[in-house]
């Protein structure tokens, strides 16, 4: 990755991180508490994935940079939602996310509940209120409401749920992953493009097929870092996945061939952005970024 | 009230039954277990409140019907996806809701968490794809999602947690149901009339006043209900509020006076609709149905 890149990145997660404390209710407004723990669970963490891909996939197609924040802190806060449901004692029960205490054993788990139901309401309302024209905006939110929904990230998640402890098969394992992480990501770099422009059926593809394949090879790289990262560097309970029996890349295919695989999706994800050009590399870099993260 | 309002609300319910069915996910479509918990949770149940407050305040307006019904289906997925939320353990713990059992006990918690999630997400994506203009639609997605979020729904769920065993003074008590139910209640009635065209600072204010005297009318005769039904009637516990250590209207004033507030706040919500003349018909005998209901 480029010095370019680095830089690049750097500036974005600061510039999202003070977007998102901008976007998010007044801690000192009643009700206070609440605004606290969305503030916990949003803010100081988190490596910005979702906004990344934003911001890369706008400089594909030159859009305004202030449409794109709003969108970046939309997705993040749906992405920072799910993982307070996810923690909490009815789903996956974990004690730490992003190296600090998740927000059910912070606060409590009523609060963590509410915290996760009041950043959808408020990634939606960020989203509403986009400096940008209404047809430019209500196609996003509905891309944005389809990937949260029952036929993504959430559909994903109750896949998830049924599948502990059962033999998926590879193809079952992608699709409840496709849906789980995918959806989101792929809004994000549709998202991303579509703050420009009006995308044409080839630009949509070529995107689509980088989503696809980068959203498969952020899974590989989880299921990797899982079975071979300890805690301290994931920031969040490391092997958690054969422990609650849960089917993943490595117990499928083995660290070796989930290792290919990965690198495989990476190339994928390059050639599917020929059509961009040099304006994509971004996108480029952060397909590079997303294979060879260490948490 | 007049047999033809009795005959609307009939039609009117009938109608949006079949909306929501057809707004939700197909149950056959995978996951199939929380399609079926979705459509267990919104349909077959409830008096439809929110969308007949949608429908009568359409028609002051003269607002197209198909619009009506993206926004009522929205609103009571909102409102559904609240009760799921609000029913589970680590909030008000209740096995009885609409004379059925709760969604976390005829499935479990982890489908109730998500669940309501996946309707939220659904209300909007129904909302952003109502048949009308991006124009119209806008304003009423932002409206929704501050309606339901930490300044609206959410933030009153959160103050009513942290006020149980508290003395609230009645100011305080008015502001928790103003967010808690009022917000969303008000959003029914300004997005049905949002549906058919831009409001004027009169008509918002109008309809303003009338949402705020129905909000609290609505709860008073909650809690009178909750002080004097039996959980047959109500199709959910009764008495839970005084067992819960809540404070209540009636708690707060007693039954005789909670009584005659709510008489007198259904004359305030009368008065406001002045401006409309018949027109507001149906608002008019849905303020008097609010304090009539017996569950």
């Amino acid at each position: 990755m480029s010095e370019r890149f680095q830089e690049w990145m750097k500036t974005t997660q600061v510039a999202v991180e003070a977007a998102l404390a901008q976007h998010l209710p007044n801690t000192s407004q009643v009700p206070q508490r609440l605004h606290q723990a969305m503030a916990y669970a949003v803010l100081d963490g988190g490596k910005r994935v979702r906004p990344l891909l934003v911001f890369a996939a706008g400089e594909c197609l030159n859009a305004p940079k202030n449409v794109l924040m709003s969108a970046a802190c939309a997705l993040e806060m749906i992405h920072a939602y799910s993982l307070v449901h996810d923690d909490m004692p009815c789903m996956d029960d974990d004690a730490l996310r992003r190296g600090k205490p998740t927000v059910h054993t912070q606060y409590d788990q009523a609060t963590a509940l509410l915290v996760g139901d009041a950043l959808q309401a408020q990634a939606f309302l960020t989203l509403a209120e986009a400096p940008a024209a209404a047809e430019i905006k209500l196609p996003m939110l509905q891309l944005l409401a389809q990937a949260s929904g029952s036929l993504g990230m959430c559909g994903g998640q109750a896949i998830d749920l049924a599948s502990v402890g059962l033999a998926l098969t590879m193809p079952e394992l992608e699709q409840m992953h496709r849906l789980k992480t995918g959806a989101l990501l792929r809004a994000s770099v549709l998202m991303g493009a579509m703050s420009g422009k009006h995308l044409s059926k080839h630009e949509i593809e070529a995107l689509d097929a980088y989503a696809l394949a980068i959203g498969l090879a952020f899974q590989v790289v989880d299921d990797i870092l899982d079975a071979s990262a300890d805690s301290a560097t994931l920031g969040k309970t490391a092997g958690k996945d054969a422990a609650d029996n849960k089917p993943t890349y490595v117990s499928l295919l083995g660290l070796y061939a989930s290792r290919q695989l990965a690198q495989k999706l990476c190339q994928d994800a390059h050639q599917a952005l020929t059509l961009f050009g040099e304006s994509a590399h971004y996108l480029h870099d952060l397909a590079d970024l997303i294979v060879q993260r260490k948490a």
